[in-house]
């Protein structure tokens, strides 16, 4: 990939700002031009707020992060640089001053974008010497983290220098989406502006309010847009019969009296080929089957991800599933822990496909998971619910020895039992756990140890009676089994 | 929770297929009835996609399966249930007709809700006996995993029928939203239908194909929307100065010729002040930095959930994502491992909000995360990179030993070092592993074995002479350090 190797920025809103952390956080010097005496306060906030979020988002070595540094002048701001980037208010004549003035100051072959969202590029380039170089790359907010770019194109613009800046932007975790045609406020903007102007309508007349307008876009097709848009979306609910056979069911609804706005294309044979065709190109090598299949993924992955959202307690759509599975738990029927002369069965758990590795092995850490989890059910069977750790009391995990003895794949169905060990007594409770394919496979191993704590006392203290009274048959029952081969075992500890 | 007893279905296709598979999973058993020679099959694909789904959901313990039953008419279908869900083809004189008989042979105080996605329920419930307990309850595909259901009410429509269904849509894991107006398409349709006819104005016009719309769509507003709708987003906008100021900022857009489709409404003061005040009862209650920092964490979140999809390889803006990191991993100046007469320093990383239990401290299986990229960070030391691993050689974990002394906690420091133990010989690394917090607490060790294996040979053996070469320096400077405390202990094992 082709890098920056220096940055310009004038401008240093809120765009601007995220610009310039995008490209310090990619290691990349930035110059910044902004006479606004908030300028600095203003992107030292974005810079905050971008490497807080990177801190979470990647595992990946982050290089150095590039210096930013405020100059006196724009002139004195593009020396060096190989990427400009303008990012001042959204007026066509001090746009074009600027970017004029840019390209004066500025080494001939450097890239000049601008961050309009929606002036015509040709309209901004009209007075450049080079304007070969200067095109459009609309990003949005916040710039540091959603990583489109559309890249825009004015009559003067070179197809070089687009093909530059889709190469340049990928090392900064970016993609430049060029756009076909110049067109006032390009793609996204268009459609965000019929979404706009409509909902003024639904708030104006007062067929919702604010808050249900948004809770319908983010419980239903906000999800769905994250991940695959309008045209995949809609292929999908075609069926097999695909693209052709989605327009010839919904096509007729453009007639009906739904909006506000009624100047409506005319759907006629020449658009619906034209958009089979492309849709065929775009989706084509997958077949209905594996793009739902795939959505479905990304949508219990997106629900998850939300669940876990605004400190654990969940938002939107995840706060939804968090209550769900809030009443799955209150109304399951308490399972009973039958004391047998056998291991108990504690999870069934099929491998997600979020799961697995590069080499498509479960990676290492879920191992742990399935062993939590399976004594977090270990826990239920013995009468350790909710409203007990809300008294106060409960088990912590203090101690594993896991063994990984052969590989899980993808879709897997693993079973975890668990053996209570002798040397449990309630305070402790030890056990041996193995994790099993559904062919009866031993995958993984697990001695775990937990310890009863009183929160209000600080230290480890016998359960409550009811839960003894769980918990010591269990250990009776086990009492009499063979030690389980593996336990008691240090690291590395021969046979 | 007022749950549902027993659910009806009028309509099989893919709605009412997957509404069935809806109230199945939640444990309520479902009357069938459509007498389209496929429905069996359709409901069984939908049956069968929605409980793959689940089982990747939630962790929480799914009620035994409800029966679906197909019946022989409308009327059996209908016996005994107390929801009934009409998911008949979209034309008002059919789904009339079918809520009409569902009426009449219904128990009066049964809830009659329709899938209508546009037609008003004043018209549909027009010839009931008691319209009063029927609505719109309009779901989003898949209607098994997306939570939305739109309910609005017919001018007969009793405010209680709607507040009972809400009640009941809960325990299924679906939110109903009330619209307090019935409008044709009622509030989602209307949005996607004004996207949809500009989308379709775009691909007309040659300003983009589809492919390059969904593009825009996903890697940008999409991930946006879903977790937070329109007005919420536009508010962070905004600023500190709110929704009244992004108004101001942004209205004068909609009189810009920005679209093909300009009945526009008139952000007069009046409509102005309404927003505002919408706005701030939904989102007034917090600040902008917090709307900032949750979005933010969302967005991560997302784009974390999308890089696993599609089996790993990544998907959408996951996909951006992974090919960023790639970018970062290759060009990190490569690390040489400093043998020193000290542990080494493999890993710091922030405690994520999404590792978080309940009790606010970080989740068990999480520590082991810790440990296993600590562990990968170590091979990198000793030249273990993705061509090393491609050429078919590699490190296995195969047994692990965790103690977990102290908690973790949301936005903690943690660092993970890392001592080799003298019994590594390059075939087999055996290390010592240390998770402290910033302050120095030490919150967990980790005693770690990973073996060399040859894919080839399908064996542990030594490995390359190059990786050799930078391990043994380490395993010799660490061979003089007194051994850790903890080491070489067994689970429970007294000091």
């Amino acid at each position: 990939m082709t890098s920056i190797r220096k940055a310009a920025c004038i401008g240093g809103g809120v765009i601007g700002g995220a610009w310039a952390a995008r490209f310090a956080l990619a290691g990349i010097d930035v110059n910044m031009y902004d006479p606004h005496p908030e300028a600095a306060r203003i992107v030292g906030e974005v810079l905050a707020n971008a490497e807080r979020a990177y801190g979470m988002l990647t595992m990946a070595p982050l290089p150095p992060r590039g210096r930013i540094v405020f100059c006196a002048s724009l002139k004195e701001a593009v020396q060096g640089a190989d990427w400009i980037q303008e990012s001042v208010p959204e007026r066509l004549e001090l746009k074009r001053g600027v970017l004029t003035e840019i390209d004066a100051a500025a080494s001939p072959d450097a890239l000049i974008g601008s961050s309009t969202s929606g002036l015509m590029p040709t309209d901004l380039q009209r007075d450049m010497k080079h304007p070969e170089r200067m095109f459009v790359a609309h990003p949005y907010n916040p710039v540091y983290l959603l990583p489109l770019a559309e890249l825009v194109g004015g009559g003067k613009t070179s197809a070089e220098t687009l093909k530059a800046a889709q190469e340049k932007l990928a090392p900064i975790g970016m993609k430049g989406v060029v756009i076909k045609r110049e067109i006032e406020a390009f793609v996204g903007d268009r459609l965000l502006e019929a979404v706009w102007r409509e909902g003024l309508w639904l708030i104006h007349d007062d067929i919702c309010d604010t808050e249900t307008l948004d809770d319908v876009i983010r419980y239903s097709f906000g999800m769905r847009w994250a991940q695959m848009g309008l045209f995949e979306t809609y292929r999908i609910a075609g069926g097999e019969a695909g693209m052709r056979h989605f327009l010839a069911q919904f096509g007729p609804c453009l007639s009906w009296p739904w909006t506000k706005l009624t100047d409506v294309v005319d759907l006629d044979d020449a658009l619906i080929d034209k958009i089979a065709a492309q849709s065929d190109a775009q989706s084509g090598a997958r077949g209905i089957r594996e793009l739902e299949r795939i959505r479905d993924e990304n949508l219990v992955g997106i629900m998850q991800a939300l669940k876990a959202g605004d400190g654990g307690r969940g938002w939107g759509a995840g706060k939804i599933l968090a209550g769900f599975e809030k009443h799955l738990w209150k109304t399951a029927p308490k399972k009973e822990a039958r004391p047998g002369r056998e291991p108990l069965d504690l999870l069934e758990i099929k491998v997600h496909p979020s799961w697995i590795d590069y080499n498509g092995h479960m990676t290492e850490f879920r191992y742990a998971q399935c062993f939590a989890d399976a004594s977090d059910s270990l826990l239920r069977l013995i009468g350790v619910d909710m409203d007990y750790v809300a008294a106060g009391n409960s088990y912590y995990t203090v101690e594993t020895h896991t063994r990984l003895l052969d590989e899980a794949r993808l879709g897997d169905l693993l079973r975890v039992s668990a053996q209570i060990l002798p040397s449990s007594d309630g305070r402790k409770l030890q056990s041996f756990m193995s994790l099993t394919r559904a062919d009866g496979t031993l995958l993984a191993t697990c001695e775990h140890l937990m310890l009863h704590v009183s929160s209000a006392e600080g230290k480890a203290v016998p359960p409550g009676a009811d839960v003894m009274g769980r918990l010591q048959p269990l250990i009776d029952a086990h009492g009499d089994l063979p030690p389980p081969e593996g336990a008691g075992r240090s690291v590395g500890q021969k046979r």
